[in-house]
């Protein structure tokens, strides 16, 4: 008999900034009959950063020259392009409408900045810090419930040459984002060759089949059945160097500058 | 209140070249209870190809200078490279122990060829077309039970600049593998920047969670709640032009030739 999972989406009011992310996960737990030891709590990171009032007006931005050079390369708004640098480790390029932003170790379009469900003229910017913030609503969520949880923080993006966007983890504690297979064997008892899993990124993707992109507004997924992913005080997602990185490493081998292009320390 | 879903692991014997995928998953879906209508199935794209002999015995190939060139340039063994080159459309370039491929619109590593749970001295490709894989699998499934199933045929990948394999469908039926959320409207009422969700690569992330790489024989996983993603008559999970890649267009803005390197029809 094979394992199985359960995944509930789990509605809420629009969120404003201010709103108590963990409050409103333990009220609304209600809708999968409640917080249970083990389940792993997905959070969209725009609803998230609603909460944490990661929101930009436009109209307060002003544009650097580098900013105007990209909305002139680009077709991109020279407020948002202004945001974008801000919010990015470096910028690797672009294409009509998109930077491609290095950020934490991931490469991403517009370092995830977004318009959509973000109050008229304003962007939402990433959480500051989504490995924290899973971890303050993890400590609440144990402190008022008594509940052992996993905490992830996930966003919607694309993959190099995948069409339409799938979810991936950007912080997390908790839950182990990464599980390691090395040395583990496979059916004729030779060593695996794909040895590490995205554990994050498969949570996200199954929260984001409850969660939709309109007007649902289903910022959180519980996620039950899978403690087996929940590690007690583990943090983070992990990253890989780009010269590890099967795509960047052929990119750059092309052309060695490529992701050190407009790199902020320069 | 949010909607829900469910995913049930299908544990199988060892399965070998000949087998019916379609009886095996009609007989072993007792674990899920049955199958029901509006189920999607996902089937693991190795399992997949052994029962349809897509399997390579390296001491029978011959490999080509390309492919000699690629083992002292990417330390890949040279059978191997040669196995790569016949099922890719083009190598993109290289890192030690892989070649970026691009097959069917998709990049990918070493084309998706893999000696993990191959039988010793052998290599199982991808399936010859898993499309059709899936429209005998769901078109059996149909006439033996009755019930109106979504078939996904999927495989675990990497992404640029992530860490870890997470789920990507490479063959559907039945299923809305892409949905278009263009035109509609976010939480503020105004039209939505993000407008394709890869369901497809969702699903298939869902199910690797209950499925495991190692000896876990878990090939199948029975997806029950979703069938709002049951799309009768579709097929396949479409691609997107190189240029219209953030990813891509950047690397192709840096050197033009990236992805035209080594196309067979030179």
């Amino acid at each position: 008999m094979g394992s199985s999972f359960q995944v509930f989406g789990i509605k809420t009011k629009i969120l404003i900034p201010g709103d108590d992310m963990a409050e409103i996960i333990i009220d609304e737990s209600s809708q999968a009959g409640g917080i249970l030891d083990g389940d792993i709590i997905a959070i969209a990171e725009s609803g998230l950063a609603t909460t944490e009032d990661a929101i930009v007006r436009l109209s307060d931005v002003t544009p650097s020259e580098k900013a105007y050079e990209y909305e002139r390369m680009y077709k991109i708004d020279a407020r948002l392009a202004e945001i974008v640098i801000s919010e990015s480790d470096s910028i690797a390029g672009g294409i009509p409408g998109f930077l491609l932003s290095l950020k934490s170790g991931t490469l991403l379009p517009n370092a995830g900045v977004d318009g959509s469900n973000a109050p008229p003229g304003c962007v939402v910017t990433l959480p500051k810090d989504p490995d924290e913030s899973a971890k303050r609503i993890h400590d609440k969520i144990l402190e008022k419930t008594g509940k052992e949880t996993g905490v992830l923080v996930i966003d919607s993006r694309t993959h190099a040459m995948r069409l339409g966007c799938s979810g991936v983890a950007i912080g997390c504690y908790g839950v182990s984002a990464i599980t390691d297979e090395r040395g583990k064997k496979d059916l004729f008892g030779h060593e695996l060759e794909v040895t590490r899993l995205a554990v994050g990124d498969n949570l996200a993707s199954a929260a984001e089949l409850v969660m939709g992109e309109s007007d649902e507004c289903t910022p959180v997924a519980i996620i039950r059945g899978l403690s087996k992913y929940i590690s007690k005080g583990s943090s983070g997602v992990g990253s890989i160097e780009p010269s590890e990185c099967l795509f960047m490493g052929v990119a750059m081998n092309s052309n060695p500058a490529l992701i050190d292009r407009d790199r902020k320390t320069e």
